[in-house]
């Protein structure tokens, strides 16, 4: 199946994006609700308009950010497709789709955020390399499979293992997507065996998404899914998982999605330096206005998300009027009707807080948000102090500046 | 016990502490190494001098924090204590201490820190209420004990519960301690069931402290350890342990070590809009210069220790001599001779990271200190965007003043 995918001729390969709109950012916000706008065509990335993300907790299928590698594979032959377990076990298995599906079904909520989420604003200040995210390359889905920690035990791997017999101490998802950074072969990452084991971790290879089968953009036929980690890690088009002794050694393990200092440039860069980023940081987005908009002088509503990694809720969220010189809390909601507590029973752990607060905007000013996390961990206030060489998890305190005017509204 | 202890004369009780000099903060360093510093003497609260702290990754018991509620417990019949397991069980439980040495012994390598640790800096922006701990309300020890899971396990309580069948979700510690914020009554705080059931969270019911029994001042005969947690929730001097249905409804609980934004203050304050604290945020300090210090011009060592809530690893230490302008990558270790490496197997996953660099200082400047931990959070840059009323987790860039003159060094 895997070559099957990539000898597709790219055209064919290519034909589902015709059915999304292609955005542009001059276009008013109402003629982009609910598509993605497309920021790169090869491979296809793709993101929806701020103000639509956040329309509800859980993001409709079609409102949830694209981010590929290479070619988006097909799988046609569902009933020969299967998953090769290998590595440091006694006996390799075949796992097949019937397989998987006989296994406990678990629902979990979970957001998964693109390290490279905000990019574009940290651009701003230096250039950095990667695709140029707004705000939206994140989404908040229910995602439906088997644990992966049941899958193992399958093959003899009980819970709570951190080290097999045979030495294995992680796990390497290979999928089918093949990409020019591994000079054609397989995009990979590895997470550690014992979050793999740990059932309380939620690690899913998932064949559903809010309800439905998962469609082909978003891994079918089977998907990792890593609650709390950066989505680099949540591997779709799911080929083969290996047993092994070291972290993998793929290119966007060890070449990328490393956090470096601001004094890292490509020049004097040293990628054995870094660990590869795995949780993500504290973060809030303001999504109900654009930067910048014009709006009329009155009541306002700020809306956005807010979210931390690992399974750390958000204890609260400060929206400034004054660019940041006072404060007020915004009120915080995942389901309706369901006040949020952080870290608390009816939260969901792995998933996104919405907020919200109304507030008196009298004239042109600058709005921010930033939020604080269930360990107290703050988000940074300038983008400079994180800026790092491939742009990643900017999560410096969200600002946007609004025109207050009589027209145009 | 509780009762004996209470009752015994109070010189008694602060018998010991006579043989601790008092330190005044006016005389040179060398003659006040290797002592605390009291900083009240009822209860009895002291702290090391920053520059002792981290003369050692292992913190000697003679240097460790010394924070109390009351006066300190004495129990002197070894073979009548137990702690009564109570609560939402079918049996209640006495346990002596020749039950928590029979069950297997762990060693847990783990950082203590005052929720309050840096207060005194955070009051001059403006005036918080607590003890005026400088930089030192932490300490780091190797704890001996039994794991929280295998004592709960033999109450029949599985390993990885989050709910019993009764109803109990939360493990409430109650101290011998008598304390005036209870009216008297114990001191007593709660972990989530899930946390003391899980082996992979290290919680500890300890009695030895860097190999040797455990003393009076740190909580014999038995205290417990909640690893990756502000301090308040290590209850001392153990009493009982019950099982609850929701969490503990103690003072420290419910009216103390929460974090509330800036704009709280004591007369709008309402203590049920927050949760109890408990993972603190990434924390990073320079041990080695007092603020203010002057020093000779020319090459000078700075250090420090550097530390995350939960079990993140300290991933980067960034050190800036003009005042925060440029950045500087410092060394970090843990053992001597091992490489720190955050979430590596090697690494103490609950323990600080020591941090080092050695500069040239040619003029009188600030310095600074901040960590990145392994999931990317930063310390704020401004104690001002943390400020809260009880002066907990000011984990603002650690700034210290040299002033470089060619005397009085």
């Amino acid at each position: 199946m895997p070559d099957e995918a990539v000898s597709l001729p790219i055209e064919l390969i290519w034909a589902r994006s015709k059915i999304l709109p292609l955005i542009q950012k001059e276009l008013p916000l109402s003629s982009f609700k609910f598509s993605l706008a497309s920021l790169m065509q090869e491979p296809f990335n793709a993101e929806p308009p701020r103000s639509a993300l956040v329309s509800s907790y859980v993001t409709p299928v079609e409102l949830f950010f694209k981010r590929n590698h290479g070619p988006i594979p097909v799988v046609d032959d569902i009933e020969r497709y299967c998953v090769d377990i290998c590595g440091l076990i006694e006996t390799p298995k075949k796992l097949y789709i019937r397989d998987v599906r006989m296994l406990p079904k678990y629902n979990v909520t979970a957001t998964l955020q693109c390290a490279g989420n905000r990019r574009t604003a940290m651009s701003k200040t230096r250039e950095v390399r990667g695709v140029g995210w707004d705000v939206s390359a994140i989404g908040n889905a229910v995602w439906g499979g088997a644990k992966l920690a049941d899958v193992l035990e399958l093959i003899g791997i009980p819970k709570l293992t951190s080290s097999t017999r045979s030495g294995g101490k992680h796990i390497e998802f290979v999928s089918i997507d093949k990409c020019k950074e591994e000079n054609g072969g397989p995009y990979k990452a590895s997470i550690p065996l014992s979050q793999a084991t740990n059932l309380e971790a939620d690690v899913l290879l998932a064949y559903e998404m809010n309800g439905e089968p998962l469609n082909r953009d978003h891994g079918y036929p089977l998907r990792v899914i890593v609650p709390g980690v950066i989505g680099a890690r949540s591997v779709k088009w799911l080929d083969s998982i290996n047993i092994i002794a070291e972290e993998c050694q793929g290119f966007f393990m060890q070449k990328d999605y490393k956090m470096f200092p601001p004094s890292v440039d490509w020049d004097n860069i040293d990628w054995n330096t870094r660990k590869p980023q795995m949780d993500f940081p504290v973060q809030s987005v303001i999504c109900s206005l654009e930067d910048v908009q014009t709006i009329k002088p009155g009541k306002v509503t700020i809306s956005g998300y807010a979210v931390a990694g690992g399974d750390r809720g958000i204890e609260r969220v400060d929206v400034s009027i004054d660019g940041g010189k006072t404060w007020m809390e915004a009120t915080r909601f995942q389901k309706t009707g369901i006040p949020y507590i952080a870290d608390h029973i009816s939260s969901d752990k792995w998933a996104w807080v919405l907020f919200e607060i109304t507030v008196d905007i009298p004239h042109t000013t600058e709005i921010v948000a930033k939020a604080v996390d269930s360990a107290a961990n703050v988000q940074p206030e300038k983008v400079q102090d994180i800026w790092n060489l491939r742009g990643i998890l900017n999560t410096s305190w969200h600002r946007v500046h609004v025109r207050v005017g009589h027209s145009n509204m």
